[in-house]
């Protein structure tokens, strides 16, 4: 039971209309109108609660879970507890998450702005926003209607941001455009000068940082994230992509649609990843690199060389994840060897 | 000699009532009085300053060294130059450590609430604290006696934070509850949403985050560092973990007590760490791991399974670190063969 | 093009000009009258941009860029477009960076100090700083001429800033010495304690950390990195070194002059870096070692041990470079036969 000093819960639903919310249906014989007064995990779950199921590591749990309902794939159905009410979904945790959403909305942005923050004249902030206390609005800076701004956040210089943004305490943007329904956790670093530099025994040589970071719309970035901006072209995360708590994101790196960077991974600059590429955490991407769209890097993947499209790839440096683990045995069998002898 | 501008030393003590700060007892024959003026490490120290040896590595320094006297294991007392006083220990560095303590005591607290600081009206803030300039405390929130609050830090609604805490500048807390003797450094992230959503090509649907982050007493949080709040179940750090800069732990995760996490490792959702579990630098946890107590994870292993109790892993994926060296040893030797061919 | 939002050219510039600014001479038959409106990478350059040349990868970019003229080393000087007016130079990357800092020079520091400040009436401050909103300067620290603070920073007690600084928002220092013409990116933190403790099953024992961090001149830090203060030695970055987004250096590490740490490298306790040290994303480094003057470590190694003086070390534990493209082949090889029996 979520501690109702942070969330409060805007159940009960009844079970057919939780039905329609996940975009799934129940299974025969169905009771539609039972009340659902919350939701957790299978272990948790008590009566009144509804529950989930799509791993099958969890099937003891699944069969002995308290829960008043489960959302099941169809194929799963039958491992279900006899008598158990469900909602069949072909995407089982998709439609776990759109009922979760319906109990637990995301607070409200309640529109302020606090009399300490500093908001240049020539900055235009839409309507309904709010704005914390010792924010800072540079010059020029757009704000879209409905947007939050979290205490103490720095927006530079003209820099745009779109509607319905939450950003998060302590954030600091440069240089950067950035769309819709973006939220940025505490601590985000965006648009500083990128890692720029001719290499010289006299002293390195600063290249200035003309390009610009692009985020698009429903991009998530973490906390203590940091995407420097473009050396020359920008650097650009596309749409919908979620980027993790301290991950590292070079100048002109190109993110495309969709893409999933878990926390402490770094892609070096240049380097461009197609639509939905997921890497796992502590991934290290080399620059100029290539990376097919959907491909997949394990954590700790170090990537020296392109990866085509749809692969998954693993080890550093990083190859078919087939490969990876035949090497893993063979050495493991030869060192046994080596023990034997 | 440490820097009068940033450090005051308590000194001089003498000999005898540092042995008895310490937990050691002096060597026969013993100079109670013998006046010690500062503390140094081997290399450093010069007369009047008290030194520690436990590191065979160190020897010469040990027999070189020109301090006063030394803090050692009774097993390394005959190593000592002729003469030289010494406070015997079994624990020489634990008592070198309260001696330091005796010498350069963290500094006191000084109350204080900076005039602009935003505290809100039903804010519960204890007797004795410090807030800083620029600090936000939220609704609801309550600090315990003695605590510090540093610049620009924001405390959300509701958090609770005990006694005696340490909270530098720039950090963030939500959904949290802090104990006693807590100390978070600078820019630290806790109680943010962890990396909740369910994947999906048509835009990833955000889970809602309905857990907090439990900080048990005498925890240390690093710089930087990020810990998401669970996504139903809770975030937990048990009493008296250190945890140092850059690291990321995700939701649900649960780290025992006493644990100690080195810079830049990270631990994904759901996975538990029993007590006393050491992780060195650049340590990558999988998720849904159970990970036994007093187990060690060399620095940069990445650990893709169960690791059992008291046993030390390294590599990725890790392994026992017994058969992670005779791996390297055996390719070592046959890469060698393949260039003498 | 860059974006005129945000950075603003101080072009044109006649191409005998910008051999001169850039130290390298035209090609005959010279135009030094030509007119260059811009700079920009092979790809983009269009009529009136000048660009450079220097990786063959790109020849072909080369052979058919847009570009009015090119920044190219005598020896590829052949391969150019029949006619293209040419730069020559020795260090063609260290010339374009030149020329590219003439045609975007850093914005200059306006002087002012903003009325929100906290500034302790002991702190220095010299002459044409900036203050920006909400940072705090707290007693005793000095801050040189012409340098600017960013919003909501702290200064600590006593800290010791050089002239012409650039200290970005959110930034902490405390217990340190900073040079002349240093760069600081948003939310690093300079001079918390080390992770300094006496491992104990009854609670880790504090160790005091009394050293300083030192930052010589002209040092570049990277957004959201750490830099803990000595346990009783300094902590000091040399000179000229450049130092990347996200990485941690512990107590008492030196490192020299001119080095270049990537993002997310990271370096334990006690550890010495010679001059011009190169370490690439990810790296880590044990504490206690000593690594040679021009040794450079492949991204994501693992260095175990100490490095001689300009060598290459690759993987975990790090080696020379050829001896682990040589394991990484005899691995792959052994894998594949295994799979063909």
């Amino acid at each position: 039971m979520p501690d109702p000093r942070f969330f409060q819960s805007s159940g009960p639903f009844r079970l057919g209309e939780l039905a329609g919310i996940g975009g799934g249906r129940l299974a025969e014989p169905a009771d539609e109108g039972l009340q659902i007064g919350n939701i957790a995990p299978l272990q948790d779950a008590g009566p009144g609660d509804l529950t989930f199921f799509d791993n099958r590591k969890y099937l003891d749990a699944f069969r002995d879970t308290a829960a008043a309902a489960c959302v099941v794939a169809e194929k799963d159905a039958a491992r279900a507890r006899a008598g158990m009410p469900l909602i069949l979904s072909e995407t089982p945790y998709k439609t776990f998450a759109l009922i979760a959403q319906a109990f637990y909305p995301r607070p409200a942005i309640e529109p302020a702005r606090h009399e300490s923050a500093v908001i240049a004249p020539s900055a235009v902030i839409g309507e309904d926003c709010r704005i914390d206390p010792f924010a800072v609005i540079e010059a020029g800076a757009e704000i879209g209607a409905g947007t939050a701004i979290g205490a103490g956040t720095v927006i530079g210089r003209r820099v745009v941001v779109g509607r319905d943004c939450r950003i998060g305490a302590h954030v600091s943007l440069s240089h950067c455009l950035v769309g819709d329904r973006v939220t940025i956790h505490p601590g985000a670093r965006i648009g500083q000068d990128g890692f720029g530099f001719a290499p010289d025994p006299a002293g390195h040589v600063r290249v200035p940082q003309i390009g610009r970071v692009v985020i698009s719309d429903d991009v998530e970035i973490g906390a203590n994230s940091t995407i420097d901006r473009g050396a020359g072209p920008d650097t650009v995360i596309g749409a919908g992509t979620w980027i993790d708590n301290l991950v590292q994101i070079g100048h002109n790196v190109r993110v495309g649609r969709g893409c999933i960077l878990v926390a402490q991974s770094g892609v070096s600059g240049s380097t461009v990843l197609g639509d939905f590429v997921a890497a796992g955490g502590q991934v290290g991407f080399a620059g100029h690199l290539k990376i097919g769209a959907g491909a997949q890097l394990a954590a700790k993947a170090g990537v020296m060389s392109d990866v085509p499209a749809g692969e998954t790839y693993c080890g550093a440096p990083a190859q078919p994840i087939r490969d990876f683990f035949r090497e893993v045995a063979v050495l493991r069998r030869l060192a046994k060897k080596g023990t034997t002898k």
